[in-house]
């Protein structure tokens, strides 16, 4: 079955942010897709990086390297729950949409923290594995966001700069 | 007296992101500055934008927005205290320096929450003051950070492309 997940980071249902989710989530089970939401809020999504992130041992708790100590419990299947289970999501969706407001020209601190903490190294890339040659090639992704500014303000000539250039490590190549 | 801001963003006190703010801290001091760090992990700093960050009522509890609900806190004086204890730091400071592991092209999530949470409207920026007009256009940042890749993966040919591009909206203008 077709499936799309939603990575959604507003705090509230009455926000145009959620009204996109919806009406997202309307097209695309008209289309036939099974469509997951992670509501980040909703879930308290933990944004931080740390070592709670591992079950068990570490390997160095001296130098704690967050990158290669989730390398590691991602081989041992022992990352924490909520990774896991976003991990899950991801590897089904062919299609995923980040839904927000833009925060500081960049995604909210939460879906940030989905980011570091989801694409763990080995499931998402190696260093073998990315850009043209990535794990996830085949899936798409969509930015989809509201801003605190008019559309003029995020031009080229605009005060705040072509809204492309922070946006850059985000869009898909 | 001369006071500098260190925001610090790593989990091990063995790391070479902890070596580096130590380092600054004490060429700082010995140039006579009075050197406050913020420790974020130490701290368990909350990342994410939520209405906790607000004491008392909710000026739209229907229709949360945080920008708004935060411009009007900090008027009242009802920002959360450790909003209020950053935001104490910063005004301080003539010197910040950001001092991280880069994380997908950007700051950690932690500190991207430092970010959305402490900069408040009205605090940091208002639509009249901002960039060269902007409220805290005196002080002085640095990004100071590591990375898990080479020099050259980072430069405008390497594989990642030219880092000032996803750098560009934390770069001081």
């Amino acid at each position: 079955m077709k499936t799309a997940l939603i990575v959604y980071a507003h705090q509230s249902p009455a926000s145009f942010n959620a009204a996109a989710r919806d009406v997202a989530v309307q097209a695309l089970t008209k289309q036939g897709y099974k469509v997951l939401v992670s509501d980040l809020y909703a879930m308290n999504f933990k944004a931080s990086a740390t070592a709670e992130d591992i079950k068990g041992d570490l390997k160095n708790p001296e130098h704690f390297i967050y990158n290669n100590e989730m390398m590691v419990a991602w081989q041992d299947g022992r990352l924490s729950d909520d990774i896991a289970e976003e991990q899950h999501k991801l590897e089904q969706a062919e299609l995923v949409i980040f839904q927000f407001p833009l925060y500081w020209f960049s995604i909210p601190a939460i879906m940030k923290g989905w980011i570091d903490r989801v694409l763990t190294q080995g499931f998402a890339f190696t260093l073998q594995k990315m850009y043209d040659n990535g794990i996830f090639k085949a899936k798409k992704a969509i930015l989809s966001f509201t801003t605190g500014g008019t559309e003029s303000m995020f031009k080229p000539d605009g005060v705040h700069g072509d809204i492309n250039v922070p946006l850059w490590p985000l869009q898909v190549r």
